[in-house]
C-alpha cells in the first residue's frame, strides 16, 4: 500500500499543483500535528534529560522521542506531541520514519548476517562487497568512478583531505617516484618533508565537521571551535548574495568576482611562503552556516581557480546530497566544465563516503584505511532508500513539494518584510532570514509550540531539511501554522 | 545449546587445565581449518579483488570473506577455505562470527526500530537512551561516571582530545568564567587566543588514529602518515624492555625512568615555550605499534605526572578494552591511584565513545557534538555482546586460555630462540617477536596457509587478537600449526 498508492499521488499532486491537501503517501501517518503538553520538552521528556544528564552532555536535548510511534514525516516524543518534522535529525532521514522498505532490510538473513558480523572492509570484505558498492552508491555517483566508504561526514571529509594532500605531493614528486627516506623519518615526527606544511582553502561560514582536521575548515559558529588548536590555513569568504536574485544580478556578480578574487589571491599568497594550497574545500550551500548559496558561475570559476593552481576541489555534500534539492548531487545544478575531484557525503546517504576521481586514488595500500572503513549494514539501508528515491520518482517530486513551498515563503516575505527576507534555496533545501537572531530563534521556538519541528541555520535562517517523502498536504499544514506564527509575533 | 554449554566446557576446562581439545562451545562450528585452494586468495577472491579494484583502492584485502558460512572462531572464504581466525576483523569481533545472540538483536521489532530510525542522539534521543547508556556502557565502565558514545576509535579520540583542550582552558581561565570577545572573534579564523596553540603529548611506537588529530599523535608507520600535514606536538619515547621479564627487572625498570624523564622534560620544554602540554595520550600496550607493553609502575608515575602539570591522561583502549586481556580495560591492571580522567574505546565495544570524568564533562552543548553522536543499533549489539560476556565469564575464560597459549609460546620461544622472542601480552591478547621483519611476514604467511588467520604488529611481531570465545582446543590447534611451520622455516 505504502509503496504502492505513492507515485500516484504524487504524480497527482503535480500535475494539478493541487492546494487541496493531497491524501498521505504514508499509511496510518497522522492528518496533521497534536501538540499536548504546555511545554516543550513535556514533563517526560524533562525527567529523562535529568536522567541522561547525570550521564552525558544533554543541554542540547530537545525532546525524547517515541520511534516506534514516529511515522512518515511525523515525530512523536515520549510526551504525546506529534510534530510535523521538517528538521529530519538534522537532514538525515531520507524517507522519513519507519518506512516499511527500511524496516524490511534487515529481515533478509543475509543482510542481517552482513550487519552483525561486521567486517574490516579493506581487508575481508563479503563476497557482497564490490556489486554493492557499484549497484547501490556508483549507481548515483556524480560522474566520478570511484567510492570509499566511511562513518560519518566527518571522518569522509578527514579521508578526503588526506587523499588531497597525497594527490598533491604526488604531482610534486612525480607520479611512481617513491618516497624519501627523509619523508619516512621525518613524518613519524610530524615534521616536514615527510609532514609536508600544506594547506586548505575554505570558506568563512563553511561547515565540515568537528575533527581537527575538518575543524579547521569549519567556520560557521564559534562554540564548535573554541579551546581547539587549528591549522593555520587560508579562509576566504563566501559570496552574500542580496534578494531577490532577480533584482540583484549585477551586485551579486560583483559579489562573485570579489570572493573569488580573493580565493586567487590566497592560493597565490600561501603557494608563495611555501605552504602551498593542495586543495579547495566547499560546500554547494552552506548548510550549517547559513544557508548561503553562491552561483552556477562562481563554482564553475572557483573549479577554474582550483585547476589552475593544482589545488584539489572537494565539493561537500554531506548536507545536500541524497536529493534534496531535486537533484542527487547540488552541484549538478552548477554545469561544471568536469566533475570535482571529490564529492563527500554522508546524512541521507545513511553511509558516509566519498566519491572520487582516479588521480584522487592512492597508489598504494593502507594510506587511505581504517578498521572497519564504513559500515555494510549502512549500505544496505542506502539501498532501500535509492530503490523507493527511484521508483517513486522522488525527485520529481522534491522539486514540485519544494516550488510550492518556496511560492508560499515569498507570500510571507511579501506580507510581513519587517520580519522576512532572502528565501533562497533548491528543491525542499530551502532557507528563509527573520530579521534577527532572537526572532528566528523565537519563530523556530513558536512553530514547534504548534507542532511544527524546524531549525535554524547561521545566525539569522530558518532552515528546511524535511524527508523526501514531503508532499503538498504538508506543506500546507507547515504555512498555515508558519502564518500564524507570524501572525502572533508582527 | 551454544548458551547452554558454554559456562560448563570453559569451566571444565579451566578446572582441568586439559590438553586435550575440548568439544567446541560453538555448535556446528568447524573441528578445524581446512584450505583448498593452492593460493590463498584463491582463485574467486582474486576476481573479486579485481572488480573491486575498480571502483576503489583494493590492494590491502587479504580475501573475501563468506559472512553466511563463518562461524564462531572460524572464519571461510568466499573459495571455500575454512581460517581458525585469531586475528577477527583487526581485534573487532568480540564473540566471533554469527553468534546466536548477535543474530537475535534485531529480530526484536523495538530494536530494529531504533536501527533504523537513526537519531540525533544529541538533540531528539530515544526513550531508551539513558537507560541504555547506564545499564550497557556504564555497567562496564572503569570508575568513571560519563560516557559519551560515538562511530569508530578516531573519532572518539578527536573529541576526547577536544575535551582534554577544553578542561585545559577551562583550568586557565577559571571554572564559569565565560569566553573573551576575542577568543571568539580568533577561534573563526584558526588563530590563538581562541584557537589556542596546544599540545598533546604522544609516545613514539603509538596508534590513536588515521584523521588529523589523531594522526599527530600516531607514531607506528611511516605509510599513516606521509604526506599529511600534522601538529607539532612532543613525541616521547614509550618503554622498549627486555624479555623474559623477571630476569631483566633492573634493566626494564631503568627504562621506564629514562622514559618518563623525558615525558617530564617535554612537557616542561613546551610549557615553557608557551605550547602547553594539554593531555598525555597513551595505550595500555601498543596495539599497532609492536605489541610494546609497560610496566603498571610506569603508568601509576605517568598519571603522576600528568596531575603535576595539568594535563588529562587519555587511555585509548580502542583496541585493548572490551575483556581481551582477561580484565574489560587493560588499564585496570595498573592499579592506577584514580581512573584516568578519560579512556577511549571501540572494535570489540562494537560502539565507540569514551568514558570520562565530571572534570572533562563541557558545561556547554554543541562542543562535543555531531548529527549521530553513535549509533543505538551498535549498542543494542553491545549488550548482547556484554550479555554473553557476563553469563559465560568470558573474562576467566581468557586468563586460562591465554595462559595456556602464552605458556606454549614460550615453549616454542626456547626451542627457537633464533626465530622467536620476546613473548608477552595479558590474555590472550599477546605477541610474539620474530627476529626479522621478513621472517614474521613469512610466519604470518605460512600460517595462513595452514589455515591459521593471524595479523603482524610494529616491525617484528606477530599479534594474537582472537574473540573471547577462543577456546583450550583452538589454542592446541594454533599452537600444532605454528609448530609445523616453525619447523619448516627453521
Amino acid at each position: 500500500m505504502w509503496t504502492r498508492c505513492v507515485t500516484t499521488v504524487a504524480q497527482n499532486a503535480i500535475k494539478t499543483g493541487s492546494s487541496r491537501a493531497a491524501s498521505s503517501i504514508v499509511s496510518g501517518e497522522p492528518k496533521e500535528p497534536k501538540i499536548v503538553t504546555s511545554e516543550i520538552p513535556g514533563p517526560k521528556s524533562k525527567k529523562l534529560i535529568a536522567e541522561l544528564d547525570s550521564v552525558t552532555q544533554s543541554s542540547s536535548v530537545q525532546f525524547f522521542a517515541d520511534y516506534e510511534k514516529s511515522l512518515g514525516n511525523y515525530i512523536t516524543d515520549v510526551d504525546g506531541n506529534v510534530f510535523l518534522d521538517i528538521f529530519m535529525q538534522i537532514s538525515s532521514m531520507p524517507i522519513g520514519y519507519n518506512h516499511p522498505a527500511m524496516l524490511n532490510v534487515f529481515k533478509d538473513e543475509k543482510r542481517l548476517k552482513a550487519l552483525v558480523n561486521r567486517p574490516a572492509l579493506g581487508s575481508f570484505p563479503g563476497e557482497y562487497w564490490p556489486k554493492k558498492l557499484k549497484d547501490v552508491l556508483l549507481s548515483v555517483s556524480p560522474g566520478l568512478p570511484n567510492v570509499m566508504t566511511m562513518m560519518c561526514g566527518s571522518c569522509s571529509n578527514e579521508n578526503a583531505f588526506k587523499c588531497l594532500f597525497m594527490t598533491y605531493m604526488k604531482h610534486q614528486r612525480g607520479e611512481n617516484v617513491d618516497f624519501s627516506e627523509l619523508e619516512k623519518s621525518s613524518c613519524m615526527v610530524n615534521q616536514p618533508p615527510g609532514a609536508p606544511d600544506l594547506t586548505l582553502l575554505s570558506f568563512h561560514g563553511g561547515f565540515h565537521g568537528r575533527t581537527m582536521g575538518t575543524l579547521s575548515t569549519t567556520h560557521s559558529k564559534a562554540i564548535h571551535k573554541l579551546d581547539v588548536p587549528a591549522f593555520d590555513w587560508p579562509t576566504a569568504s563566501f559570496p552574500k548574495y542580496k534578494y531577490p536574485l532577480e533584482e540583484h544580478f549585477k551586485e551579486n556578480k560583483a559579489e562573485d568576482d570579489k570572493c573569488l578574487a580573493q580565493v586567487e589571491e590566497l592560493i597565490e599568497e600561501y603557494n608563495k611562503k611555501g605552504r602551498p594550497v593542495a586543495g579547495i574545500v566547499v560546500e554547494p550551500i552552506q548548510s550549517e552556516g547559513g544557508d548561503n548559496e553562491a552561483s552556477p558561475e562562481f563554482f564553475q570559476k572557483l573549479q577554474r581557480i582550483a585547476k589552475k593552481y593544482g589545488a584539489g576541489l572537494l565539493i561537500d555534500e554531506v548536507q545536500t546530497g541524497g536529493g534534496p534539492t531535486g537533484k542527487m548531487w547540488c552541484h549538478e545544478h552548477f554545469d561544471l566544465e568536469t566533475p570535482p575531484d571529490i564529492v563527500t557525503f554522508s546524512k541521507k546517504m545513511i553511509t558516509g563516503g566519498f566519491y572520487h576521481n582516479i588521480d584522487q586514488k592512492p597508489a598504494q595500500p593502507y594510506r587511505i584505511y581504517n578498521t572497519w572503513l564504513g559500515d555494510p549494514g549502512k549500505l544496505f539501508l542506502l539501498e532501500a532508500f535509492l530503490d523507493v528515491l527511484k521508483q517513486q520518482n522522488l525527485l520529481d517530486q522534491v522539486n514540485s513539494v519544494g516550488a510550492k513551498l518556496k511560492s508560499g515563503l515569498h507570500d510571507y516575505e511579501k506580507e510581513y518584510p519587517s520580519l522576512l527576507n532572502s528565501v533562497r534555496g533548491r528543491g525542499t533545501f530551502l532557507a528563509v532570514n527573520a530579521s534577527t537572531t532572537a526572532l528566528r530563534d523565537k519563530l523556530v521556538g513558536n512553530l514547534k509550540k504548534k507542532g511544527i519541528l524546524s531549525g535554524g541555520s547561521g545566525d539569522n535562517a530558518i532552515r528546511f531539511r524535511p524527508s523526501l517523502t514531503l508532499q503538498q498536504n504538508h506543506v500546507e499544514i507547515f504555512l498555515d501554522r508558519f502564518g500564524q506564527v507570524l501572525k502572533e509575533v508582527k
